[in-house]
């Protein structure tokens, strides 16, 4: 079997791994995700020890995955400061002379959990993190969905909740789904982590009411076969009852798929690799570029 | 040239034509859309005057784009009794031993569009057609944008207009995006039809804040590389300049690609084919399938 490397580069950690097109992982490290010159140097050592055919980068964003572009694979305009205009794709292409697949950390866990995840065997799902930001990533036809740019999924306009007086904390849109819905956001809200918060329905139901929106507007714009929901709000798991509610409530049987009538549980469900899409989607992308440059 | 056939089928007309995937048109011929009982042998005597050597045809919708599905090629839910659950690709397949695509009336467009129109040479384009419902489709990487089924972009939600206090007329939604900004809508919020309407600059504000929105949803969602605005209610094309100023103060930055901050212009566009879209699109959705049989 070929031995791939796989990068899922995070705002807290960079996740490195060796593994297989299989999902097995041979060795993984984490990494605080601190400054490009103490980051980096320990990232390169680690894949040093691998002989690797080739690897796959997930990176938060926004990125350059515009391969047109002189800045392509380039960390754009982060909040992050050492890491803005960071040349990621290109710092790890000089180490190594493989092929080297680049792009966003949410895309590679969609294409994890579409080929061996919970989407395993359906040609088409989307893949959404709730956690410290809302991400989304689409896997269609053997494809990860992109266009002028990456898809910026998170940043989808919401109605506000009736009882929600929270003015949101996105610093371009104030309460789109991001700043409404993400942990950073629970917690200005409710003034406590999401995770002290189990007991409080309320705090799940409003969640709920805005996850439940943005799904609506993937499926309507998108029609995904499947819908992931991954990221550490989500491990309150009670959440789901209500999204499910509410977006049959807001769909109001237009669409009279079973998928969003009878079977909504088994078309929105967390990943089927747990912790793991990013990292196994890594492996993935780096057995397509492999693919690509052996034809 | 091999001779192609196209039904651009229409809530209000049948558009057929025979022409060549140039988008060069030899015949075409509009037949009321009544009844199938009507309608239908009308279509069926215009292609059997031609060797036609595959057909496309786009549909008002909802239609049944599964090809897994019993029900593929049907018309389905539709609020035109006459055509519920219409098998429509089944009464032209039996007619024609020949190689017949079926798609959505908006996504022919968008493949028309894509390929001959004002996104020729863009390897992705959105095509929303505004006029007595509000539908899109997307062409990304020489494929139409579809999944558990064909997109529904025009029921997007969308946040109301403090100025606004029309109820919305979508059956299902209300105040969705179709619900507040179609042609109907207009006419029922100002007491006329949106061409007697075009000295009010209050409506195409009103307007523009509408559509704006849905825009911003659908380049947060699929990052298209061209976004073209057709259908009846875009022909007051002065609503174009209240889109602009508030797509751009509603994404506010967030997006720091030309094609939304200095060039918004040459990114959000009118059709190229004019109301030739659909029926070019349907043209070159017959080329395909017939290159498909023919490998």
């Amino acid at each position: 079997m070929t031995l791939f490397g796989a990068i899922e580069a995070g705002g807290t950690k960079f996740v490195c791994a060796v593994g297989y097109a299989t999902g097995e992982i041979k060795e993984r490290i984490s990494i605080p995700t601190t400054t490009p010159e103490e980051t980096m140097p320990e990232v390169i050592s680690f894949f040093k020890k691998y002989p690797v055919e080739a690897i796959g980068i997930g990176s938060f964003g926004p990125i350059d995955v515009n391969k047109e572009s002189p800045t392509y694979g380039n960390i754009t305009t982060t909040p992050k400061l050492p890491w803005k205009h960071y040349p990621l794709l290109q710092a790890v292409q000089k180490e190594f002379n493989v092929p080297i697949g680049f792009n966003t950390d949410v895309n590679i866990a969609a294409m994890g959990e579409a080929i061996l995840g919970a989407a395993k065997g359906v040609d088409s799902c989307l893949y959404i993190t709730i956690g410290t930001g809302i991400g989304a990533g689409a896997y269609i036809n053997g494809e990860l969905l992109q266009g002028m740019s990456h898809p910026e999924m998170g940043h989808t306009l919401v109605r506000r909740h009736p009882e929600d007086s929270y003015k949101g904390r996105c610093p371009y849109h104030a309460d789109c789904l991001e700043g409404l819905a993400a942990g950073p956001a629970i917690e200005e809200r409710w003034g406590d982590k999401a995770f002290n918060l189990s007991e409080n329905e309320k705090v799940w139901e409003i969640e709920g009411y805005y996850i439940a929106q943005a799904l609506m507007q993937y499926i309507l714009i998108i029609s995904p076969k499947k819908i992931i929901l991954g990221g550490g709000v989500m491990n309150q798991e009670h959440v789901l009852k209500h999204v499910y509610k509410y977006l049959a409530e807001l769909l109001n049987g237009y669409i009279s798929l079973p998928e969003v009538t009878t079977n909504m549980h088994e078309y929105i469900v967390r990943p089927g690799l747990g912790d793991n899409a990013g990292i196994t989607g890594g492996l993935l992308l780096a057995e397509k570029v492999y693919k690509e440059n052996n034809r």
